[in-house]
């Protein structure tokens, strides 16, 4: 077996001839010990690529403090112990999910016998620190890599629980907790890597030249179908969509949604300059730059469209321009240009205050704007390197559409399973009362 | 053209010799490419230095949202969706205008015919990645030195908004948001890179020997009076002067500014350890104690003062004190020892509690004490090099006086056009009902 | 005098003949000057290391904003500036007294004449940035070591505060505001460094071969049972222990509380990641995945293990069993498997549950959970290492009772003096008023 780095990125796929036909070259030893690796002149630069990885994890960890608290802050105060405490639960079994069974089935590696176009079955990843195909033997994959294994599991790992947290939003404020729980399991551990393999995981995707550098379509388009088909099973919340027209259900803390978009942004350096899976000056420097300047422009141009459609300077919408700028940029923020890239996030920020308005209606119940952010705007984004970059927009197309696509089916097929076994929404009483006092027996807020 | 880093600290003034006599030599590659320079012996440590500088960049977007945080939660509740509102747009619009006009104002550079002693026109900066003067033909100044091109300008970036974002703060609760988004799209697009360039754009108080480390002058001190202009014109809030005295106006959410006040301090790492302009051990980790110790003081001097002159421990007051200290030590955290670092911070933390009952004796309204924190313990941190450390007081006095004049005059001038051809107010019933329902139609927070 | 770096984990213990046999050849210098260095093949290594141990001493200080948001979050609303206020000061005043203090009685080094075993005296640090035995003659411990001087001091002075943190969250509610800050400022500057040096200082401890790598007993077991002494003394907020049993006091604001929680994770890579003392790709790697994993084990593990005994999905008891997982993992983070750190993890997550609900029968009133989370699951983590790992469980026993017992009889001794003679518990009224109003004249909220 030869190990690779798991890519969250378009790097040129590896030649598979030294694979087939010399394995044994690539896995000699370029080391004899770990000692005299550190000694040797591939070390110091090692050292600090492997160092941006391991801090970009920390960022993505972060992100998902950002999701609980936009999330929690968009929705009513009777709901928020309970999508807190589904954030929660999210990322600490995407993580366990994602190491017991996902991270080997996103990236099977050139494993004999492994179908890696389309499907892999996944398994637990060793338990071994020394045995990971790198460091026992000194490899001089892994002498020339920019991380060790440990750092790349850890980094996926953080990817993956994301997912499923884009989906926790949208069906906010009246899905049944343990439904749900089970539902954002099965999603983040075994629907989640077969999509991620199909491009980041060597599938067909990469193999036709699809590029989604960190994840506008993988991530993102993701989870914003999948909630899309959860939310269309589910239906809207009691009171939105009356005779008498869209009722908004105000959000219950700006203050906290805008802490959650803030610390979203920050991830999102993270996100996608730790996707460029070493700390490259040049490519991560360029990264930041169109990542953060396409957030800049979401933002400005979310407020300028909500201002005239509105009539008013709308905070939330503010916001989800910002993120919609930040998703749109994700998957060509290694190809487009920095103007480029305040285009692609200005158009992304339009997008995503139109599609909210439209979502209403077709009377679409998203609370936080998940599908319009997420689903709409990672569509766009994966289409923006053939736009403002250098790729193809077929291919783009293809490879956006087939994965949000299964996204939607593998959603709904869950959801309706759920649906006519043990119900996926709660009680109409439970949803006046709130989440909070009626699943978690615990109010959220106590200010005397 | 050669190019050279822009500063954000007291390098030693590059010699203009080489510039005019030999512009050849420095612009000479030195690697004939990109890969080259991967294989060379400076690559691993410019992989360090420009990751930690980007990281920097990062910790200073966050401290975006530590402003947002400790404003909104120094003011009262109904005026809490306005003020996020202004962050929001600040750092958007910040980056953008330092993107298309205020980068290459600050930074002139060495080209012909430009005047860099007092202002020089900015214009958009390159859509290129390869053309910076420096990736393209892998010069010398690149590969010898601690960034890239795009790192250095989204850290710059990330500085510019701050000026403006500290004037939001103190014009809170009665500012019109129309001529307030005005207001500091020209003062961080135009104004702020004129000072700017005074020092780090290698201008006249660089040429007289100024030292301004991180920006206790540049940064806050023109922020400070930018915003002492502006809230004279501006007036203050309906009940805070009555005939009885001072009337206090609680803040709405002391955790808020305390989350605020922290963010800050994380991000006060990235703002002075950044300003190294390269992650070089010795001086980074002196710039983190300083910095670090400062903050510390500020804040116990803080609350030692407030309780001995208020008769009671106050969090706000000490929360300012901290951020008193760190302005304070940001002209001389490469300056000053340890314990000159405890003790301009405890000064500086003393100084913000008499300064804040000072102005309220004035009646000068500034809701978050930002003239005091900003202005005054900026002024005085300019200073403290010349006391504690190595500088000449003569000049930091005059380098400090200067920009503090005229951010001043600017604020003052745009205020007063505004104040005459759009109104910079709302009315007095928008104040009383809270600007987040009467300017944007939405409560901050809705808690059943 | 040869100077060493402070360890917080458990490195071999120096070879120490050369310190007495050789200590001019130790003291040599490697490079004449700074700028030899920076040429010099060491130069970038040590500037990765030395900045991951900065970003790691950045990360711990957020871990005091996370202690003051959990601890405010999980405590009513009426006593959320008292929480607030004592963890401000707390965290600067503990990085004033381990400067002035405590970090030269831990690390009290080789120096003829101090005992090291038990107790060393503690002294100010140097007010040189270049007398610190290192950069002044350019040693070889300074150009073969990982970090500077500094960065050393910083990254431990983060930790020190810790500890009186930890103590927090327990006596909040009803302790006297100045008794506790006196009681903080002993326990951080003098008592803390004792028991520190017994293992990080070399001291007896760490002689016989105790194994705790970043502080489940140093910092959080020693936090955890100070608490208990400071509780028992103090007694239970009134209303809690009723003749009708026991009655739960609610949060006042969960999400406040899981913004802290979060906050922590993202410290720990810091606390934990920091404490390798350099940035080995391999050794923190793991140690990342290992703290990560265990978190997240002790989140879902709580989260059942509530759900089983209360019937109802617990926020709170979820976000402490998280905590729990971290504190069990940080003994043994460099020395568990992965699946053993989610092993570890999940069994402290659910012997945080059952403790809670111990001392709630005990009629020990914990308001936090901080002494089951910290003392309880320091113990245990402690242990873990023997269990899951390669560690003498005798010598672990021996180890983590020792510093527990040592703090639990010193803050009694601290506690019991404070309040025989200015007290340590506020008036019945001041206590059903709460400490905002009564203690500081100002509420945490005005939310109109």
């Amino acid at each position: 077996m030869i190990t690779t780095w798991a890519i969250a990125q378009d790097a040129p796929p590896p030649a598979e001839a030294p694979a087939a036909e010399a394995p044994a070259a690539a896995d000699a030893p370029a080391y004899a010990t770990y000692d005299d690796f550190k000694a040797g002149p591939e070390y110091a630069g090692f050292l600090a690529n492997n160092l941006w990885i391991m801090i970009a994890a920390a960022l993505v960890f972060l992100m998902h403090l950002g999701f609980a608290t936009v999330e929690s802050g968009l929705c009513q105060s009777k709901n928020t112990v309970n999508i807190l405490f589904k954030n929660v639960f999210i990322v600490c079994i995407g993580a366990l999910g994602y190491m017991f069974y996902g991270f080997n089935g996103m990236y099977p590696g050139w494993e004999a016998g492994v179908s890696k176009d389309f499907f892999a079955l996944g398994k637990p990843i060793t338990n071994s620190f020394d045995d990971a195909g790198q460091v026992a033997n000194m490899t001089t994959a892994y002498a020339t890599g920019p991380m060790t294994y440990w750092t790349d599991f850890l980094f996926q790992a953080m990817f993956a629980a994301t997912a499923a947290t884009i989906v926790s939003g949208a069906v906010a404020e009246r899905v049944k907790l343990t439904s749900f729980m089970i539902y954002a399991t099965v999603l983040v551990t075994f629907f989640y890597p077969i999509t991620g393999s199909w491009k980041w995981g060597y599938g067909w995707l990469n193999t036709m030249g699809f590029h989604d550098f960190a994840g506008s379509t993988l991530v993102h388009a993701f989870g914003g179908f999948a909630a899309l088909a959860a939310i269309i099973i589910l239906g809207p919340r009691k009171g939105k969509f009356t005779k008498d027209g869209v009722k908004p259900i105000l959000p219950h803390s700006l203050p906290l949604a805008t802490i959650g978009v803030f610390l979203l942004f920050l991830g999102w350096f993270g996100f996608n300059g730790g996707s460029v899976l070493s700390a490259d000056p040049q490519a991560v420097s360029r990264v930041f730059v169109t990542t953060a300047m396409a957030g800049f422009a979401g933002g400005i141009a979310a407020m300028i469209t909500s201002w005239v459609v509105l009539k008013k300077p709308d905070l939330s919408m503010s916001l989800n321009g910002i993120l919609a700028g930040l998703v749109g940029i994700t998957a060509g923020a290694d190809d487009i240009s920095p103007y480029g890239a305040v285009a692609t996030g200005a158009i992304a920020g339009a997008i995503v205050v139109i599609s909210v308005l439209f979502l209403d209606k077709l009377k679409i119940d998203d609370p936080v704007g998940a599908v319009s952010v997420h689903g709409v705007c990672g569509v766009f984004g994966t289409l923006a390197p053939a736009i403002f970059g250098t790729k193809s927009f077929g291919t783009q197309l293809i490879g956006t559409l087939s994965v949000s696509a299964f996204a939607f089916v593998a959603s709904l097929a869950i959801f309706i399973i759920l649906k006519v076994t043990m119900g996926v929404r709660v009680s109409a009483e439970e949803e006046h009362e709130g989440l909070d006092v009626a699943e978690h027996g615990a109010p959220a807020y106590h200010i005397s």
